[in-house]
């Protein structure tokens, strides 16, 4: 597959993200038993957007507390949830960012408990928080991450004793990596006549729900903006209805990022609407996807990985058909504001 | 000015709105005696977006526990805080709109109360509900569902003990409608020239933060996608920096919804940033508009309600220039899905 080392993802992914499962029960039990009153998940951009799956997670399967907070305005906002007893986690890849590092600083300052999971090691983020995963690779670093906060989040859920499955859920955990490879692979040819076929589009809605809206905002924002300069609006499903729909035209590029949780009916009904109206509707449905080993009950969990992994094959055919390289910004990093 | 009646708008939200305090009050502390855990602000669209900046107050004053959750989402995602003990807020012009409905009965059959404020009398809506606020008239609905927001919500503050400047807070609500008047005059004139400068304009970011990112999300979405049909992008202060900056051209229509609350700095930051690459800058700041009587402390509250009724003049021009009615639909209501 173009630009996709197998043995270096499953390396990454599979071994080296399941090695930190020890290290990450640790952090959480002492967490746990010194005691805390709710959980910050603060990012900026595609590191908040990789939060908000976790969020309607814990909210829709455990009464912790919890709050997704984009970093720069939680510094502002005087947050009166947020106390010495917060534990507030954050994800870096460059270990850089400067938003979340500040964002880092600002609640350990306060006596809150830190955690960051950053992919370089010995960067302002890992020297800042009290307690860092690193897991030494930018390459694959977004699965990565997916992999530890499922660990990350689900111990807390069962340290309150409200998931009983956790040990079935973490060996489930430890088949993902060998899942997102096979959907991948099944999913490759069909990114490729994605990009071939709008290579030229210049604009996208991009329509999700529950725990694949932050996929779904994230992949519009930070991939086909930041990444490939072409206009995308992400639009939640419970709200298509409420607006964006009116745009749909018979040519008009419709793409729904369909999981399996609870809002999946959300996403049937803008289908429903859409197929009547453009020939440009794209669904990209988890459940097209084998997961051999993972249980019904825990798919949906297991889709937010799944999705984003094969949207990022979109993402090298689209910049191959578009010779628009993933890398290039205009302002990001290279201009004073 | 076009489609405007001041003396309409003075009578319909100055005068019914505030004749509502003693029974909102009553509302409310009664539902205080009886007590409650937390608060679910509740609705779809435009009435979702009209609670955002209810939540971000919440959030940044007061130790209340506060969701607020899209409707079709929300009946769907087993929220595990949500319980008998929640008090759900709703608000509708119509008292019709289907997943407000729907949630209301939800809430009612689990055993939680419920509080709408509805424009149309004798709606669905209006009898679902433990306790409606009924205003009587479509007309400036928003306007005043924003003036009874503040008296619902900042009385929940006043019981508990956490705004002991409600008295003074009040009597400055029943200046706004005079302030919001004021402003819309003051503003007049830059909308139609808004209007008439944008009339071909087929796409416009929109950028807000804060107790202001609510309007922001909303009139992108409500106005002039669904409203006037042309591509809009919402994007927050916070997360401007982490995509969407790269599609701004030198003629790219950027609005920034400029408030006075905390958030302030981060709108300054991307106006820093948008002056310099764009001839196409428009920024609405609440802080050229006097507001008579109005506390430098309680400005920043009031902000959401002069920002919208701002907002709705280049509404009015836009229709007018563009000879696309504002009630023009394509798809709502008129197709079944």
């Amino acid at each position: 597959m173009l630009k996709f080392d197998e043995e270096l993802f499953l390396k990454l992914v599979e071994k080296e993200g399941l090695a930190f499962k020890g290290q990450i029960e640790e952090i959480v039990d002492s967490i746990c038993q010194k005691g805390y009153s709710n959980i910050f998940l603060i990012g900026a951009g595609g590191t908040i957007a990789m939060m908000y799956p976790y969020e309607y997670i814990l909210k829709s399967n455990s009464t912790i507390d919890v709050h997704a907070e984009i970093a720069a305005e939680f510094m502002v906002m005087n947050h009166r949830h947020f106390s010495k007893n917060s534990v507030c986690i954050f994800t870096s890849v460059s270990g850089t960012t400067q938003e979340t590092v500040a964002a880092a600083e600002f609640c350990k300052e306060r006596g809150a408990t830190t955690l960051a999971l950053v992919a370089e090691p010995n960067t302002p983020l890992t020297e800042v928080v009290d307690y860092c995963i690193t897991t030494g690779s930018e390459k694959h670093s977004f699965d990565t991450f997916f992999m530890l906060l499922y660990m990350v989040i689900f111990r807390f859920m069962h340290n309150k004793n409200e998931f009983p499955q956790y040990e079935q859920f973490i060996r489930e955990v430890s088949l993902l990596p060998q899942a997102i490879l096979n959907a991948v692979k099944a999913f490759d040819k069909k990114a490729e006549e994605f990009a071939i076929r709008h290579k030229d589009t210049d604009y996208h809605m991009m329509v999700g729900s529950g725990n694949l809206w932050g996929n779904t905002y994230s992949y519009a924002m930070c991939i086909l903006e930041e990444m490939q300069w072409i206009h995308a609006k992400s639009i939640h499903a419970a709200e298509f209805f409420h607006g964006t729909l009116e745009l749909v035209l018979e040519d008009t590029s419709v793409i729904l990022l369909k999981g399996e949780d609870e809002t999946r009916p959300l996403m049937d009904r803008v289908e429903r609407f859409a197929e009547k109206i453009t020939s440009q509707l794209t669904v990209i449905d988890t459940k097209n996807f084998e997961m051999p080993g993972i249980s019904e009950e825990f798919r949906k969990h297991f889709s937010v990985s799944i999705n984003w992994a094969v949207l990022s094959r979109i993402s090298v055919y689209l910049e191959r058909e578009r010779n628009h390289p993933l890398e290039l910004r205009r302002y990001y990093r290279k201009v004073e504001y």
